[in-house]
């Protein structure tokens, strides 16, 4: 038997998120970097981006914004601000919303710019959603430069409050930064569950266990507050030991409130409701956290609005040698009328598990 | 890949149909002997069966009828009748409503009997439906007597009427003689066709190819009006040099009447409406074309019906990495409410056929 996702270390940015630490200065500073970024112009292909630089005692030394395509990043109309006002950032902090960019575009890359002027501290809300091989926060601390971002660094209200002032835009850059894995566990006829919404179990053992081995290789597991609700799942990796370093992010998709006695709660703070119903977005709060690969656990709900939005990279199919002849299909509505507009997929590959059957596909 | 059912030759049964070209004589006996069999009781755990003995020139010699458990078969109620009256059965015609048995009961078996009493000629109207290694006429045959026998010998009209005296005993007797194998061919969430009815193609070649290998080593295969209807398939085995002797029996179940220019009609004359809906009927008939072998094709009313039934030997599910999202189920309303009610199967193997698996199974 093949094993597509060995344990692997999860990504950096789902270390536990501790209660924020955020000095109060830098607190303020960064509130104060998302009223400038607010000003900034909102639907262009640039994000909205506030920075503010700050003096070693907690004092503004400048402010700065994009204003759009083609002028200087935040960070550099900061810089400017700072140098304008007569004030030398050396030894200060940058205190900015997103992630300050690595790549050198037609400005310049902001993160060479800011250990350029000798900045000893950066402080953004949201890590750059695209650079999966780290971003310019990564190129700041091989600087040996103090870093602290995402919402682990900043509290998870600030980075909210980031993430609802670019949503659309973080989200399209984070599509490819994060991996999909929709899961499903059904019967030959389709099922997740019988009539009366009893899904436990479908499959067999090898099956589930395959299951874990696969959540104990991504940063998060995701499903809708339906499943929650069913199933109270525990969305855990298990064995435990089977998972190097913290466990994966625990995500309930959906606006009912997650009872505080729900399991996914769990007592590591590893959890998350992102009340929204846009795939996208999902994957923007995932990629807010740092989340390189995620396994959607459903619902049905949940997968169909995915697919639906093309947001599934990678399909895991259990199938179960199972008749239920009632109950939740797997997948809803895809507004797919005749054969010729099916969703297909290209087989990975097929394995035997015990009495079922595991089948990985991609898109065509 | 495994291939679980290489082509094989058809049951003898199975042989062209020809056009009926029984005597008159021997026409006008079976007809009186389904008066006698009538006359036996019914719902007893023996068949009513009758008997009419020939003589060379047609006359008469004796009639039988067997007239409930522990008393004689029909075949030595009639070969009693001719010696009570005085004549000689040697050289004669034996008409039965039902193949003479051969198996040693309380009464001994008829084949041997008929045998015995020298009868040069035995015609029954239906095969023994219990025997898988060939039943009293095939020992007959063996012993130098000539034998014809089945809906292909007395036509199809005499062989519907012994069918429509003793159907639920025959229905009884026929099932384990008959292995059913239930072939679906469904997406991933269990779809046999998109919200509009069309369903070509789900699986893929390497999947249908296969298919065309498993028709190639059943005596018939089976479906529904509603596929009649809705696909008009052809339903023989191809390509047709795969097939050593003759297609399959095409059967085509429901009470709808099926377009003369269907297809599934074909032009061999090995075409059967089965105007039923009972599983065990359309078995029945089966049986009595001497079909050791069928594959039910769908659609997902006709299969509901025989897995309802618990009528599947085995279960042939070719699954396809497609999502429709809508359209027919492959399987409806199985009574099945809570998960532990689910209709369970024993996996036999598992093949990947090109992009689709196949999942073999069996009753668990
Ligand atoms: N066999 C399996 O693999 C499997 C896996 C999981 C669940 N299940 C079964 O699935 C059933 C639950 O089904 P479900 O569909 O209700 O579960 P679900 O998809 O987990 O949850 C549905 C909820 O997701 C939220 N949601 C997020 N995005 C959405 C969107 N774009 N459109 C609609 N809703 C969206 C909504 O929450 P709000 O209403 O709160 O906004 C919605 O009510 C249970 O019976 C469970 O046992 C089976
Ligand atoms: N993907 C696949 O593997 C596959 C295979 C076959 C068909 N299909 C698709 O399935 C669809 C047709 O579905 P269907 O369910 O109508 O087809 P079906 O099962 O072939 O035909 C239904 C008919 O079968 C007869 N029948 C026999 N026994 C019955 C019983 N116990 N209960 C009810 N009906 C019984 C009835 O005929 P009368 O009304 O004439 O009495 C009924 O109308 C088409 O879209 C076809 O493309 C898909």
């Amino acid at each position: 038997m093949h094993d597509p996702h060995p344990p692997q270390p999860a990504a950096a940015g789902t270390a536990p998120l501790p209660a924020t630490v955020l000095p109060a200065a830098e607190h303020a500073a960064l509130r104060r970097a998302l009223e400038l970024a607010a000003r900034g112009p909102a639907d262009t292909p640039n994000p909205q981006v506030g920075c503010v630089l700050l003096a070693p005692d907690g004092t503004t030394l400048g402010e700065g914004h994009h204003r759009g395509a083609g002028t200087p990043h935040a960070e550099a109309d900061a810089l400017a601000d700072a140098a304008a006002r007569g004030h030398d950032p050396r030894g200060g902090t940058a205190v900015v919303t997103l992630e300050p960019c690595r790549h050198t575009g037609r400005t310049g890359p902001c993160a060479r710019a800011l250990r350029e002027a000798g900045v000893a501290r950066v402080v953004f809300a949201l890590p750059d959603p695209g650079a999966a091989e780290g971003g310019g926060g990564a190129e700041l601390a091989a600087a040996g430069i103090d870093v602290a971002g995402g919402p682990a660094a900043v509290g998870e209200e600030l980075a909210e409050s980031a993430l609802d002032l670019i949503g659309p835009w973080y989200a399209r850059a984070a599509r490819p930064a994060v991996h999909v894995i929709l899961k499903t566990a059904t019967t030959l006829d389709g099922r997740v569950a019988a009539a009366d919404g009893t899904s436990r179990w479908i499959t067999g053992p090898a099956a589930r266990e395959h299951a874990h081995r696969v959540r104990a290789g991504v940063d998060a597991i995701v499903v809708g507050t339906g499943t929650v609700r069913a199933d109270d799942p525990a969305l855990t990796a298990r064995p435990a030991g089977a998972v190097a370093g913290p466990q994966p992010l625990r995500v309930a998709v959906g606006r009912r409130p997650v009872p505080a006695t729900a399991r996914i709660r769990g007592s590591d703070g590893r959890f998350l409701q992102a009340t929204t119903h846009d795939p996208a977005l999902v994957i923007a709060h995932l990629a807010a956290r740092g989340v390189r690969r995620a396994v959607l656990e459903g619902g049905p709900r949940l997968g169909t609005a995915f697919l639906r939005a093309g947001a599934v990279d990678e399909l895991h199919a259990y199938l179960a040698p199972v008749h239920l002849g009632a109950g939740a299909a797997a997948v809803g509505d895809l507004g797919v009328t005749t054969i010729d507009g099916a969703l297909r997929w290209r087989t990975v590959h097929v394995d035997p598990l015990g009495e079922d059957v595991l089948l990985v596909a991609r898109p065509a």
